[in-house]
């Protein structure tokens, strides 16, 4: 089954193509993976911000750090499959996965999420 | 000035004992002492516990680790001189000060902070 000959299916209550058996074992591994990336890079660095500390000012920067990013990620990583090209593409956008994560999602899927992608990479702060 | 000689001295809105100038003075020092000793205490733990970081639960351990001392420490550290003698008492049984930190503070006030620090004594946890 390729996404096509799924791509009359829809969701009830939504708009978007929905994903085959294999789309999403590919969806879920490109997923995990990233979210395991991401949260080591934060092991890292809170070890790292850790490590420096020497004033009460920065344990609570620490702390807010620790906050931001665990809200940052819990809002990010949003498995549900009607919001999973706008994941993958900020994912993306992020080097957080790169194409070869994706290979395997159909085409229609693709396009729209490097064009997220390419709407993430316009909201970059400067 | 010594604690009894300003003992008739209340403030408009509370009824326990004036603080002298140099009882203040005391009082700060035993104070900032304190928080300074805790302060170092949170930052020696977190990064022992920053360096014993190996998944990503540990991270968010960490995190409420932090939001949980800070919310602590600013209950604790209430320096309004209505509330001093608990304070100190707490402070005493935590051996975050000890009574020489507080020579010099009339007889009332090192009765009353005895007194609170046997208090705090009887609600450890077992």
């Amino acid at each position: 089954m390729n996404s096509s000959s799924v791509s009359q299916h829809r969701y009830p209550h939504q708009n978007e193509p929905a994903w085959s058996k294999s789309e999403k074992a590919i969806a879920r591994k490109a997923f995990d993976a990233a979210l395991e990336r991401e949260l080591q890079e934060v092991i890292r660095e809170a070890k790292q911000k850790a490590g420096q500390i020497k004033e009460p000012e920065d344990l609570w920067d620490l702390e807010h750090y620790l906050t931001q990013r665990r809200g940052e990620i819990d809002r990010k990583y949003d498995y549900r499959y009607s919001q999973l090209d706008l994941v993958f593409g900020r994912l993306l956008r992020e080097k957080w996965i790169d194409e070869e994560d994706l290979r395997g999602l159909g085409e229609d899927k693709l396009r729209a999420i490097r064009s997220y992608a390419k709407f993430f990479a316009g909201t970059d702060p400067a």
